[in-house]
């Protein structure tokens, strides 16, 4: 009869209090799934694609409004836009983006970087697909909010902050827009928050494998008033998921050190 | 008995809890009241107006001490100052410094947007009103810190992000000033979070009625890095309320999908 | 027994809504101490010195790797560097960096102020001293790190806002890069938020005593879009601290009008 009792209080109280405002910000996103179709006819609007990690909608528009369209500033060929719009992480979002310009008929038009992360120390994103056709322009959304899956896989996150590592064999359009990564190349980034786990991680990679520094970026030079280091960089392959490696098994111990272990926000991939 | 226990419990749970941190940042503020006389007293401070929607604070200084006063820029005449300082919220601390300029004696002396809502994905406000008598600053704080809980009527959230939409039959010296909004002309605003749902609102309201867009803003042209796209827009008074209300019809179902239904933080009024 | 239900329920809800999560932002820092040397052993990471207040790490790194070292922009001859990074708090960080400057041999080489306090209204910061030597750069860390706890005695935070106050009888050469006080002169720095409780501090202390306004700084002049208004002044010692009692007597009265009582993080030493 107890547990009755406690059951029926910890059901008002959850209630009561919501759901998602007593996880940590930089987690919330871990809840989300790809949405399925069922979903998207509930939602019942044309433009929607679907949801992913790191709050992140899906979107399209066939035909953008002229005085719109001028606005973005793009190729008018392009009258059909994807649009991939997250509250957390640029990283994970701009490596998608990544694989979705790889895979279909699309040019990458915009990439913002809000400060965001919902109460966290780092980015949101808007990354806009142009395409000729809007099938191209949702096939590329498509893609771009399943591999987001996989791009969250080595974002780690605990109270105090985030840890991030991406790798790609080959960059492609988004990686070069972003961080002007050589088209075809590997290409590694690695982000730690606060900022001076970054730079700590930022000296070990440099340090543990022979790769070319693209860019240093600290929270007012290069970034949106994050609270992060990042560093990007290219070589061969195996040097850059060395660098990769080593950075992370030393930004784990630190951020690990100011609050709870770091865990990953889906499945590592590096 | 059960019900007493449970009460009880759940009054523990609240106390100890606390009200605000449990509730989600953008809605936070549902709970202010304008304040009365008596809490005016209990501060004891006289350069307090009064508290309202948003984190809201009113404040007046009577004689800006000459250092400050030139710091700010204003003219010398306007000895006097109005402060409309929010933790959540600009558009509707401006629509309603919008209706207090028209009100009073009063001239919009600053307009500032930092980087807040509380961990959401917004802006904060602050506003400050030069007039050559304190009387008409505090004339102005109070016109304002009532308007707010109005202008806060089309301002819906939930944890993934917020929508907001404002409307004027006639633009005054705050819309001018902060969105070049013609002066005396109908004026209309559409604010979405994260951007991309905000992206697929402006489309849908620039298609849905004849009107003229004055601005695009996205999060690092225009924006203080926040995670929105904002239009503004002129217009015929009845064009200005379709696109507003197209734009709403297909936010509210995009934002929900993406987590709770939006519910508005006062009474709607578009 | 109702007592006993009533324990076991608090204890349950407590673990399952997690501890850090209700307790607000700007606040969260409070639990932590300077970390002892069994902590340091457990990171098992040489770069690490410890932990403070304001989610705060402090770092060392003993050569910089050549790359990294030239993207710093600082003198060959400091190849170790000491960092100083931290989520809540950019004035408290500054003013242990000042004493830790004056106590050793090192220079200040980088101040950068992200958005940040973890969805609070100001700064985080990210100071890295350089020193030619491995042990001068820890000994900056670690003499910082043990400041920190008094230079957060005056700051007070609650729901609605943050206010800080800082003095020194002398300040050095931190102060004077991020703030451009005059070295070995009185210094005061006063920080308000939401934006407008700052503005009417400023204005009550610079009423209050003969000092030397050194800067006025808003959301988007000379802060990073946080929304804080803050001065900086100098002027005769005793003169400093009354301008800083007087603004800390309306400021507290003022946010304690916006929600809790505004508590001190630490212990006031002004």
């Amino acid at each position: 009869m107890d547990q009755e009792i406690m059951q029926k209080v910890m059901d008002e109280v959850m209630k009561r209090i919501g759901g998602g405002s007593v996880i940590s910000p930089e987690k919330a996103s871990d809840q989300k799934e790809v949405p399925t179709a069922s979903v998207q006819n509930l939602v019942g609007v044309t433009e929607y694609v679907g949801i992913s990690e790191g709050d992140t909608i899906g979107l399209v528009v066939a035909n953008v409004e002229p005085m719109l369209h001028e606005k973005l500033g793009i190729d008018k060929k392009f009258r059909s836009v994807g649009i991939f719009s997250g509250r957390t992480g640029a990283g994970p979002q701009i490596m998608a983006a990544d694989e979705a310009v790889k895979a279909t008929n699309t040019e990458i038009a915009v990439i913002e970087l809000p400060r965001d992360t919902k109460g966290g120390a780092g980015h949101g994103s808007l990354i806009i697909f142009g395409a000729e056709d809007v099938s191209d322009a949702r096939r590329a959304i498509e893609v771009a909010l399943k591999d987001l899956r996989r791009t969250f896989g080595d974002v780690y996150a605990n109270d105090a902050g985030h840890l991030e590592f991406q790798y790609t064999a080959r960059a492609s359009y988004a990686c070069n827009k972003a961080f002007n990564a050589p088209i075809g190349r590997a290409f590694g980034l690695i982000v730690g928050a606060p900022a001076g786990i970054g730079f700590v991680m930022s000296d070990t990679a440099l340090k543990a494998a022979e790769v070319e520094l693209i860019d240093y970026m600290s929270p007012t030079k290069g970034l949106s008033l994050t609270n992060e280091v990042v560093i990007t960089f290219t070589g061969d392959s195996g040097a850059v998921r060395q660098a990769l490696i080593a950075a992370r098994s030393i930004g784990k111990k630190l951020l690990g050190a100011m609050g709870a272990e770091p865990e990953p926000a889906t499945t590592p991939y590096i």
